[in-house]
């Protein structure tokens, strides 16, 4: 009778999956402030390395080398700063390095979303962006177009979900295939950018930086 | 009944383990061929990007950008080929990238090995070197010039453990603390690349490597 119980709750907490998936979007979008695991930025500037790299490890998708070269950065001033830091890194970063971050991100609504592998940062933007309620046709046109793109540039279309809904996405990949390998590069990498910006304000407040 | 002589089977497994890891320590140091998961080079040409990064991204520690950066430089020739392209694609690192490697690092039976949170490739390396078997005074010895080291340089101590004794460590690590910020740099790097060269042993058979 107990399992019953359980597999009923469980039944009615998945129902609500959707539900809890859309308001932490909007949460989200409002502020970061009401997310349980946001720390101020003394705080960050007070962790030890190794719990730095655990607690950023994820804000360039795959890529904590990213966190573990900004750890000897701090005292950061605000959230700005933190991130400012992340990008003057990438932007050091040689093509190869460059691309290695694009090539870590996953295809969206592809094999790994599939699959229930996305990290926890991505399933959410991806679900963010409606990408989880794609029609057949859709996600058979997302996963031809994502295959062409992967092919031309040797790796995988990067936008940030949270700030796109699923239609602009897909006209945003098949605009894209258009472009140069350079500008792709560019492109895609100024989108991680925005990704790390959306992922920081989850994890950091923005007290200090608001005063300054 | 059953659950018991599971319990048994477990203890005997358990009792069994640093038999084991010193088996496992004397056979890859002998060949790599022996152990399952190796694949030959032809193989590692025909992945998929994904499965490329999942298959070589902890050979760098916690640096899954390393491989995902050289996924592209493929067909290699050879487990050297490889291997060579992944210390290039280091050496062309910025400072911070290098010095983001080596504090991915854990510290030598720190409070990762202690949480047993250490990586499979990491556990295995430290108990081949008899860091599983330190005395309380080697222990503390090590923690506290694992802390100087730390203090003075900015990242951990890294050595190849597979190809040091506990004595060696410790030795060298005293030692080690004498050095500028840049010789520690150079020397931690160094290190990495043959750590990295032996974990690529483990992943990858050298057949074609052996014939040129």
């Amino acid at each position: 009778m107990k399992i019953k119980i359980k597999e009923r709750l469980r039944t009615l907490a998945d129902r609500q999956k959707p539900r809890a998936a859309r308001l932490q979007c909007e949460m989200t979008s409002q502020t970061s402030l009401l997310l349980p695991t946001t720390i101020k930025i003394s705080q960050v500037n007070s962790l030890t390395d190794e719990d730095f790299i655990i607690k950023f490890g994820n804000v360039i998708e795959h890529c904590s080398l990213v966190a573990a070269a900004v750890a000897k950065s701090r005292p950061f001033q605000s959230l700005q700063h933190l991130h400012a830091e992340i990008c003057s890194f990438i932007d050091e970063l040689p093509v190869k390095g460059r691309e290695g971050i694009l090539r870590s991100h996953p295809d969206l609504a592809g094999r790994a979303a599939m699959a229930g592998k996305l990290t926890q940062e991505s399933r959410q933007e991806q679900e963010c962006a409606g990408l989880g309620s794609l029609t057949e046709e859709e996600r058979s046109n997302l996963n031809t177009m994502n295959k062409s793109y992967r092919q031309k540039f040797g790796f995988p279309f990067v936008i940030c979900a949270r700030l796109n809904k699923k239609e602009a996405i897909l006209l945003g990949l098949r605009s894209r295939l258009h472009n140069s390998p350079e500008e792709e590069l560019h492109t895609g990498i100024e989108e991680v950018k925005k990704i790390a910006l959306l992922r920081l304000k989850i994890l950091v407040s923005d007290d200090m930086g608001s005063k300054m």
